[in-house]
């Protein structure tokens, strides 16, 4: 029996529930279209749609937007020859783009969590899996190689770190995507933390804070991954998982090199 | 005849006029002291309070907010140690810490631009100012070798650098703090700007656009600075202009470390 995206779409919201406001769309597509192949990404870059078409995928599922913004403002872009020629291979190509980015973190625990945990082999060390952030006690290293763990497990070439590199740490607060601002990270020092790593967050909140404590006397450390970076995992998870929901069908995971080079 | 906290304040508002709603208000202090020494700094930390200290200013000038937040959600942090310990500083030195962010910005050109200009050796190649951004037209060179100008000039470690770094470079568009994301840099790619150089912004909205534009064949690159790394300068040049304004008063500027290292 032919699969639809609907359908696909409406099994991986099941868990959740349909949420009234959500940035989880069909961004492109036919919802009645029959699925011959799904691949999951951090996001639709022009490379991953040609990846994905080449791959004969017709249903991508991004997490985070495909016009550069989180509600997509096109109107910005209805003149820019970028966004032109990438929606005209998205038009042309008549894939299916869902977003899939509220819900899969509204899984319980949060999917994109699970997979970067996953990727950091840092499972068995667990201690609390919060709405927004996981505890982990993981065995003591210093900061510097706790960020060359993350890197190599990560496999990108450079991650950015505030506060002391020589401490030892062993606490850690692990927040993905842009939740790594002094709102949500800060809370998690006063619970004993030695180092929050983090996707993104705003520079001069939570590295600050960091600078400060440490310039006091206290061992405190925070690590920025990367946005993408610390996202990217739990899109690859999410393909291990729809692989086994839908044995009958073609499940990839398409990846995208670092954006960004520290020079 | 005593110069007053509230004089120097006055006459740094007074080229923009009182502004209805801003954050640069003083944030301690009393507005009556007599100011003794001035010190501009991009950021409060509890080093450069201390510092200031031990230069014996009593009137701090700081770009950023003191608690890790544009709005000094203070109440988020009564209980915080690292924040006790800096609140205690400030009160028991007395210090008077006033916010100049609105108002420098507004300043015609933004006084936070000139001063990265100046920083950059790049005041003949300004071709316009506009509130938000400035546009250059440099000495051709490539990405790599503009990615190295930078950090030499600003005596910073790295940049992070998005789209292609051997394509040869000329149109800049410059933009201070948070003015990196889509909204406000993505425009000016469209006005034939060959790389973008921000301070700060979200990370898949301008380095994606710059990732889509290169892999359809389109020379273009964005270099983020770092935050506090685009606005320091601006914030050194202010004390450069109020050495001026107040020449029998001792004004300093402090300087901190980058806040990140690349690991």
């Amino acid at each position: 029996m032919a699969i639809r995206v609907q359908d696909i779409l409406n099994q991986l919201i099941e868990p959740v529930g349909q949420l009234d406001v959500t940035v989880d769309t069909l961004k492109s597509g036919d919802p009645s279209m029959e699925v011959k192949g799904i691949a999951t990404t951090f996001m639709a870059t022009h490379h991953v749609i040609q990846k994905a078409i080449e791959l004969g995928v017709n249903l991508l599922i991004t997490h985070e937007g495909t016009f550069y913004h989180h509600h997509d403002q096109i109107v910005l872009l209805s003149n820019d020859p970028v966004y032109q020629a990438k929606q005209k291979l998205i038009e042309e190509s008549g894939i299916a783009i869902f977003r899939f980015h509220d819900y899969w973190h509204r899984y319980r625990p949060d999917g994109i969590m699970v997979g970067l945990i996953q990727a950091l082999d840092w499972a068995p060390f667990v201690t609390e899996n919060r709405p927004a952030a996981s505890l982990l006690t993981i065995p003591p290293m210093t900061v510097k190689e706790l960020a060359l763990h993350v890197t190599n497990k990560l496999g990108i070439s450079f991650v950015r770190v505030a506060g002391d590199q020589s401490m030892t740490c062993t606490r850690i607060g692990l927040l993905a995507g842009y939740r790594g601002g002094g709102g949500m990270a800060i809370p998690l020092f006063q619970e004993d933390v030695d180092v929050i790593i983090a996707g993104e967050g705003p520079e001069w909140e939570t590295p600050e804070y960091v600078r400060d404590a440490v310039h006091q006397g206290r061992k405190k450390a925070f690590i920025a991954l990367g946005h993408a970076e610390s996202e990217e995992p739990g899109m690859k998870y999410l393909a291990e998982m729809m692989g086994a929901l839908f044995p009958d069908l073609p499940v990839h995971f398409i990846s995208e090199a670092q954006v960004f080079r520290s020079i």
